[in-house]
């Protein structure tokens, strides 16, 4: 299978607030490493990406926010900022207005949503280059014929339309969607497997048709983003009924995670093209995850989504780091 | 002058973010303890407050956010956290619900809105004695028929109806200000001269004309709290008309910062009791501020407001530490 990838992503470290604390951030260079070493054990074909669309990110978020991350690191270091890592730590939450601070502080409080994400000054060259390797993989898929599997680093899925957060500054997934709609797939699914609700990519599709969105995570009420991801969002105006979310409580087993796969696949039989948001955060010993998939459930899952016989693109969600990172992978694309 | 305060603030201690790093709280038991020294010096007359009025609290919050900063803590540590600082990391901004998560983290991400404040095993203590202070400076006001200033540390114009955050949990000048009302003031006006805008007084009070809140801070364009404290923002409802925001921009200096107050007064005027917001962080030296005010400036601003002849209540907000922080109250207190 073709593998897309870059080291662009390594300048993007750094730690984050996490349940009271800053610690090295989950979302850390070592989990791309470790997917692409088990990749290259497995005998898959490596290229790098293109060159990043920047229309193409400018049309999935907005070109302000595209440009607030690719200058942010600067505009922090330019304002006296000595911190390593440019954050912001007030969120406009219900009962605030949304308006544009002018300084970078509050800037990226509007345009975040939660003290897990920053930027350093390795992050606009890693986030561009993930989108690259998206936007790749769906091209790609439609070149070849064949699936084609984007190792993206940072992953996407929680970033909305001008806002990041859940490690997430450009959502990749979105990227690939937008692409194959681009190039003339008419009706395009994603499916998001990753352990937490792909809150991002539901926003930028919430309005549309064209884009049917199916989410399989633990249920909100009781795991990050909290406050989306339950099964009443349904989509709105155009795009209702084109979005799906089946939340599942912590601790689910193979049993019921493959029957709410069942009802997913379902909902995505017969569209012109798919992007599966892959995140191996189900596995059972994964660290932020709870759900108890084995690295042979990967290769079931693949197995079955291969079954809708649907033009195929993979994007790297998250998935932390374990003995098993690479090998639940690679378990997964060995089956596509 | 009567001086209401406790010692119950000092195991509220805890680092907070800001600018992308975490630092030890501005918001410190140092800074009450300061104000407390140069009042003594200066021969005030210390009492300590009543005990907290919880129904009281529960009419201008909700009575279940003020059980969650009451049990926050023990639940924290109760679902196994380590860390010394219960708090948040997501926060619910524009295009996420506002539902009720079920386990702590969630919860404390819902109910504030910045990452500078959380909750240690002290904080409830030192809130509802905060509370119960400014609860005690209002009656003593009725009462004595003069002046009394509460010694409130947290502060809270910041904390709204369900929300904290600005190192801010329970509205202490809300809270009097309604005390006000339930004792038979018809019209009771809050007046806040802190450097930042007083969000959480303007929310609790916007839909409301029975209480005006007219706040003087720096231009939220480029200041915390950001996403509040404009001059369009002029209440809602029965409450339009009755909240005045005179935002100035960074810099701002005695004459400007005078004029303003002038404004506010006449806004002010011949209303039955008031309540001032005291923050000192106004001053040229704060650590947080970059206003012009001398100690000299704060006296002159108390004989100004008591030039309204209305029944005043004073509660203590922000003012970070410097050499002169004790000595900025001591002088506006003694022009009172």
């Amino acid at each position: 299978m073709l593998i897309i990838a870059s080291d662009e992503h390594r300048g993007h470290r750094y730690r984050e607030l996490h349940n009271g604390e800053m610690v090295d951030g989950f979302e850390r260079p070592e989990r791309a490493d470790l997917i692409a070493a088990a990749l290259r054990s497995a005998g898959h074909h490596f290229v790098e990406p293109g060159p990043v669309d920047r229309e193409l990110l400018g049309r999935v978020h907005t070109p302000a926010y595209v440009e607030l991350l690719e200058t942010a690191w600067a505009r922090w270091v330019g304002a006296g900022h000595t911190a390593t890592a440019a954050m912001g730590f007030m969120w406009p939450t219900g009962g605030f207005t949304d308006r544009e601070p002018a300084d970078i502080v509050g800037l990226l409080g509007r345009h975040s949503f939660s003290a897990d994400t920053s930027i350093v000054a390795g992050t606009w060259a890693a986030v561009a280059s993930s989108a690259a390797i998206a936007t790749t993989a769906a091209d790609r898929t439609l070149d070849d014929g064949e699936t084609a599997y984007g190792l993206c680093r940072p992953p996407g899925h929680h970033a909305g339309r001008d806002r990041f957060g859940g490690y997430c500054l450009v959502n990749n997934a979105a990227v690939a969607a937008q692409r194959l709609r681009d190039r003339g797939m008419g009706r395009v699914g994603v499916l998001d497997v990753d352990y937490h609700h792909g809150n991002g990519t539901q926003e930028i599709f919430y309005a549309r048709d064209d884009v049917v969105f199916v989410s399989i995570h633990a249920d909100p009420v009781e795991e990050f983003p909290w406050f989306a991801g339950f099964p009443d969002e349904r989509g709105s105006g155009d795009g209702e009924g084109a979005n799906l979310n089946l939340a599942l409580a912590r601790g689910t087993g193979r049993a019921e995670w493959f029957a709410a796969l069942a009802v997913a696949l379902e909902r995505l039989r017969g569209l012109d093209a798919l992007v599966v948001s892959l995140g191996v955060d189900t596995f059972e010993d994964d660290p932020l995850g709870t759900f108890h998939l084995t690295t042979d459930d990967f290769g079931r899952m693949a197995t079955e989504i291969t079954g809708l016989g649907t033009p195929t693109a993979i994007v790297q969600e998250g998935g932390y780091e374990s003995d098993d990172l690479g090998r639940n992978v690679a378990a997964f694309l060995a089956h596509i």
